[in-house]
């Protein structure tokens, strides 16, 4: 199967127009997990409050036995224990993860597969150590252009049986921001988010972020596997190779003001001043500023952004805007921008909903 | 309002006939969280993969200044801070928690509510101070009947505004394994789990475990508050008042075996021997048995169920099926039975999709 030749296994399912959402898109709801958007007002997330997506079953590693492998186009290859790796030099950094399917749900038509509306973000302070020195101890060979992550996790996708593998152009791999982390906000990684050891790729999408990692091969060729040549690939046809899903786009979010009607999620608050709060991220370039706005995206005024912090360039920034709210029906917008572009106030489609950062709406109901 | 009065607002909604999952379920379903099933292999859930469901949003609460108070119907009202509480005889149980919804996205047809299909469990360690020795210091009057516990979650639920509250029977809150918590596996309590400070009724479904504690009131008539009068009762008809839901009916469930297809979720393994793992548990009488059935429900047989340990009375059981699997399409089984009665294998229905213990099925297919 090749991504130019698709097999009608190999083709995403676009929902029908109006057709609900189906018990496989909520079995993937149920057992993935989103961040609540009050949980916003963090700089760090909390232990359980940051997304998790697996594409299969979480597996069950046992630390004490596990090592990790480190092949291929190497001159020396390598094999490390957890041990091994925690005698290395270790950094802690704080990093947004924003997986790639975010905001897919509200697509039109909808592409099936885990239905995410907003909240799939988080970010946590990753405990690890920088993957360039292993790799150079490992000796890459001269014609080597990919890294290729292997993961313990085991499952089928359209068809193909499959560890859960991805490829990352060895000059991403050696950024000095790129880490094999152990730990999480202080404690040992958590079973979801891939312990013992996960890769960290900071402003890319979570797909490259490898859990569960049990081998690194450096490759002579590009990486061919499923999970870049099929699923993470950015494409209007199916019969197009499409372009492949890196980095994460700008994207602000609003912590949803006032409180919700548990049922519907509609927000109320009471009139007043109230200050807007969220939190804006790039993984491509410097956010340059975040706008908001109040009337459904007629005007847009200027958000205060928190400075950027050099302690932690990878993490989002908080924003604020003050507002009076007045009675009535009012829908809430917020909008990045970093030196590339804006958010879009109308949807880029693509036939797998990746990469799509939608501007958020919000709407609001001040009572009288 | 009353319950033997409903308006249109005060009615649970019922899908329609084929009527895929709405995005207000869908909203609930990504920031409500489920317990992936193969976490059933955790004595303990690992934090972070324990189930969640908040109805309102997360509230932030300052515990530098917040405080419990104890009043209503009692002799001496008492206000206490966390370091107060903390200062008291602090104890650590292992105790099973299910939501009332659990399974109801399944029903058919389904309640319109928080769409769980059965990932909504979990066992944690939760560390804490009785409540009985509590109540005793405040002196509940001579007619006290029921104790109502108020949380910081605020919202609006069929048209009444409200913070979440719970009544529970005096005879109830001063059962010796009814604990304040304010710690969660060795950890502080986390958000999303009532920090600093929630309620935990051992035995009882997820709703009386009332998160972000604020007051506790004694009360010389029985509580007349939503949560008890209009949310979880068992009824068919609207207009009836029905059952308090209350204690947790016996259930079961398996690992799923094998791997997944990321998005059907349909499960394989390969033929040989394998042994089916789960748990079981009820809040209503000690489990006396599991069967397993391999062949859609037509023949059972009895698993092996580990002893019930009598440090964690209120934990649930690990127990195991060995299974030897052949090439073809099955579907697996596993039902509990307490001391009152075994799970059902056909629907018992009711309208909010409340205390639903129907058997879980879990088709497989085993490769050739």
């Amino acid at each position: 199967m090749t991504a130019t030749e698709p097999t009608h296994r190999s083709r995403a399912r676009i929902a029908a127009p109006g057709e609900g959402i189906g018990l496989d898109e909520l079995a993937l709801a149920t057992r993935n997990h989103g961040m609540p958007l009050e949980a916003l007002r963090y700089d760090v997330t909390p232990p359980g409050l940051h997304y998790v997506l697996t594409h299969y079953d979480i597996p069950a590693v046992d630390p004490a036995t596990w090592s990790l492998e480190v092949g291929g186009a190497v001159a020396r290859p390598l094999r490390l224990s957890l041990d091994d790796l925690r005698r290395r030099p270790a950094v802690t950094s704080r990093v947004l993860l924003e997986c790639a399917g975010n905001g897919r749900a509200r697509y039109e038509p909808r592409p099936v597969s885990q239905p995410w509306l907003l909240e799939a973000v988080g970010t946590a302070e990753w405990t690890g150590t920088p993957l360039a020195p292993l790799l150079e101890e490992a000796g890459p060979a001269d014609g080597a252009v990919d890294v290729a992550f292997t993961g313990a996790d085991h499952g089928v996708e359209r068809g193909v049986e499959q560890d859960y593998a991805r490829g990352l152009p060895l000059a991403e791999a050696v950024r000095p921001e790129v880490l094999l982390v152990w730990g999480m906000n202080g404690m040992p990684l958590p079973p979801q988010h891939g312990a013992p050891l996960r890769l960290l790729v900071p402003g890319w999408y979570g797909m490259a972020h490898v859990k569960w990692l049990t081998r690194i091969e450096v490759l002579d060729r590009p990486f061919d596997g499923y999970q870049n040549t099929t699923a993470y690939r950015l494409k209007v046809d199916a019969a197009e190779a499409g372009e492949p899903v890196t980095r994460i786009a700008p994207r602000a979010l609003l912590a949803p003001p006032g409180w919700p009607d548990f049922m519907t999620r509609e927000r109320f608050l009471r009139p007043g001043p109230v200050t807007l709060t969220g939190r804006a991220w790039s993984g491509r370039a410097p956010i340059q500023g975040v706008e908001v706005s109040t009337d459904g995206g007629a005007t847009w005024s200027p958000a205060e952004v928190a400075p950027a912090d050099p302690a932690h360039p990878w993490a989002w920034r908080a924003w604020t805007f003050p507002w009076t709210a007045e009675p009535g029906s009012w829908e809430l917008l917020a909008r990045a921008t970093d030196a590339e572009g804006s958010q879009p106030t109308e949807q880029v489609w693509n036939r797998q909903g990746m990469a799509n950062n939608l501007v958020q709406r919000v709407p609001v109901t001040v009572l009288g």
